[in-house]
């Protein structure tokens, strides 16, 4: 039964690394599409989202299985339950993702963003990428130094959210209601993208230690 | 054991209406705060949210406490996972509504909206406020009529929020770009707001009829 257990949970724990990985794709390419305007770039983001979509059900309902079949108790409950969780947050990243490659699709084939702003985007996509590559090697080695850096990353995403803010309150910004509203969203689903990733370095620093960080 | 079993589960559902009943409290209330820029009903909305989390917390491990110790099979498993992520969905409403509360704050003494759009918003709320009175009522009853109406107020919001953004791209919005911001997020709160709430819904409606609506 143990073993039959450890093989199950070794399985969900590949899931949500396949997951995880198709939500780092899933955001570069938003991205990509987003400061250079790339309509098929977005377009493929947008239809890619479903399998996200897909494979989370499936996970969700792999764990169901688990605790229904298993009954799983103490660390192996706990881990099934976080894994739910994980997956749920892992779904939002994937919608975040697509957000931003709808903004980029309804301005092609304008560029969504002014110039000076897409810099301090392209940082935020930047530290939002590390944050996914780092609950990727977490969720493979659960090393706990990677939640440090991706607290860190957050930290520095909210900043530049400010910045992005500042920007657009400043008395030179001369831009478009219609730009103004795609910035202060996107900026937005970028920052709530590395909220996620938080969430999930929580959960495995909680599966790890038995505490929240 | 089946006995202990349905009265943990009545407790959850009761948690669950607590929660509910709490989050009707902040939406209603921070929506005052925002249309009428009080700053007193802001503060208390943002600093009661604690509240909401700590009951979604000691649910949580109520939930998990269940399933390791009565390792509930079929319909009873489905209902304590679905518990977990509706606890989860609640949360966020909490949030969303001491998010709205959060730009009351930061704009007072100001309105935070101009008035053509305040009613716009105040329909908003309305329909918000409907969805969680439904869900309430739901969780209550598991009448499924109700998600339903839930699914078409829903509906609704979307459409007036659209109506925002149709606003803010018109010749004659001459906001500055503050406000543009601060309006552009609400109405994204708003909405998000209603998403949950449907969230919810259609978990009750698996929970009941085992399918997804």
């Amino acid at each position: 039964m143990r073993k039959v257990f450890q093989a199950e949970l070794h399985q969900v724990g590949e899931e949500l690394i396949q997951i995880s990985t198709l939500v780092k794709e899933a955001l570069v390419r938003a991205a990509d599409s987003f400061l250079n305007s790339d309509i098929e770039e977005a377009e493929e983001v947008i239809s890619n989202d479903q399998r996200i979509d897909f494979l989370q059900n499936q996970l969700d309902e792999r764990c169901i299985d688990i605790l229904a079949l298993q009954g799983p108790v103490a660390s192996d409950l706990r881990a099934i339950v976080s894994s739910l969780r994980m997956s749920s947050s892992l779904e939002r990243m994937g919608d975040l993702a697509r957000h931003v490659a709808q903004i980029a699709r309804m301005r092609f084939p304008e560029k969504a963003v002014p110039e000076e702003v897409a810099t301090i985007f392209s940082e935020m996509v930047e530290l939002d990428t590390q944050i996914i590559d780092s609950v990727i090697k977490l969720l493979e080695t659960r090393e706990l130094s990677l939640t440090e850096e991706i607290y860190s990353h957050k930290a520095r995403i909210n900043n530049l959210h400010r910045e992005v803010f500042k920007m657009m309150n400043a008395e030179d910004w001369q831009h478009s209601p219609q730009v103004t509203v795609d910035v202060t969203l996107a900026s937005r689903y970028l920052e709530r993208f590395g909220d996620h990733g938080v969430s999930v370095a929580r959960k495995v620093n909680y599966l790890v230690t038995g505490e929240w960080s």
